[in-house]
């Protein structure tokens, strides 16, 4: 039952500058019973600092992923949740703590779920942050929200854990539906993008934000797979018609 | 209202080993509003690894108060809480972290109030636990609980404000953005019904399946006005297209 659920949920660390905040995490996890670890270009790793600090823990870094960028650590994820400070404008919703583990262990039933935490002192990029569905932040100090970051994952690793607990007490699980990988919501997003060309639909002045603010709008919805389906189906029709209309003569 | 009720808290450490926690665990109260720190004969403090490792916390191990004997640290305190491992046989409530924050800021209001962490490795003695009203453990791994001790401050006093946030008046909603109406949502999906049958994307055997389907979908995801504006443009752009593809002769 633990690993049903557990074994689903991964913490990816992006662009960690401090190897002992890389032991310290994976000490937090392994306290709170995660184990599958995602490392995106740390600075330094394997290394003496992150095995002296993650005490015990260190089969945890023995089997963590190293990747060369986010969307390889998020490979097969269906839900994908960043955590932010709190000042961040953002335009998903962001959740706190205890909700997010909920909805968490409710997904990581029936798919792969992943929870990204950002460089120790600027946090995740804009183009990181497209990667993701939905953000949660840990409630701080009005003067002081300098948390460090294998304490945010100390909290969030608790919560799920809680969460997982709770998931226990209740008699029946539903399976959830299964949700679109990141692969395939990032195949979508190319498919959308060569359509809105094929039908000149974009915004000259800014070309770009249109895409964003559309990502915005479905990485929210936590698309499910046959959803996906429905709408490349979409997509392809339009093409199609644009096709047409472009072949015959004007 | 935050000084009234987080002043009265002190944080306790006991015996502690390791200067580098102290720091952590100042960085830690500081995030969540904690500022009172008491340190039971630590083995080494002041110390530069313990500033370090507080990363602008340092103003409040400069504050601390360091003790000889574990009630001069408990002087004053009306409630005192003792953080135990799980397996400890004990005689009062065992609690778990939110149950316990509840009740201390509930006896925060009108009295001072100490949590008392014990040593890395052998926590607190017996003697000393006789010290306290009430004990509370944080749940943890069955093959791992070595939980480090600044990370366990640092979910005792996340609780701690997370209690103290509710029992506070409601925080000032930050305004959202404005939802699309109802309506604005119906005359959206007879738009994109009416740019399906212009592109003849439909499924001849449950032609109301799909429409459902997407319904779903964007019901779902709580669209924004400026969002709907947008989907509506889109679905414009590719009745145009359609339009040009039908009166082109074949």
């Amino acid at each position: 039952m633990e690993n049903d659920l557990i074994s689903n949920i991964r913490i990816v660390l992006v662009g960690t500058t401090h190897p002992g905040n890389i032991g310290a995490t994976a000490r937090a996890m392994k306290t709170m019973g995660l184990s599958r670890l995602y490392l995106v270009q740390p600075k330094r790793f394997p290394c003496a600092e992150a095995t002296a600090r993650a005490s015990g823990a260190d089969d945890i870094l023995v089997a963590a992923q190293v990747c060369e960028t986010l969307p390889e650590a998020l490979s097969g994820a269906g839900l994908v949740i960043a955590t932010t400070a709190r000042e961040r404008t953002l335009s998903w919703p962001l959740m706190e703590p205890r909700q997010m583990a909920n909805t968490l262990i409710t997904q990581a039933a029936g798919n792969e779920c992943a929870i990204v935490f950002g460089r120790e002192h600027s946090g995740l990029s804009n183009q990181e942050l497209h990667f993701c569905h939905a953000a949660v932040t840990i409630p701080s100090a009005d003067d002081y929200s300098s948390l460090n970051l294998a304490a945010a994952v100390q909290i969030i690793a608790y919560e799920i854990r809680l969460a997982w607990m709770r998931s226990g007490e209740a008699e029946v699980c539903k399976t959830p539906a299964p949700l679109a990988t990141s692969e395939q919501m990032e195949s979508f997003y190319t498919h959308l993008e060569q359509t809105m060309m094929a039908i000149d639909f974009f915004n000259p002045e800014k070309p770009k934000q249109l895409l964003r603010r559309l990502r915005r709008l479905f990485n929210r919805a936590g698309l499910e797979h046959t959803e996906v389906q429905i709408l490349r189906g979409l997509l392809t029709a339009v093409q199609k018609t644009a096709n047409k209309s472009a072949k015959k003569p004007g």
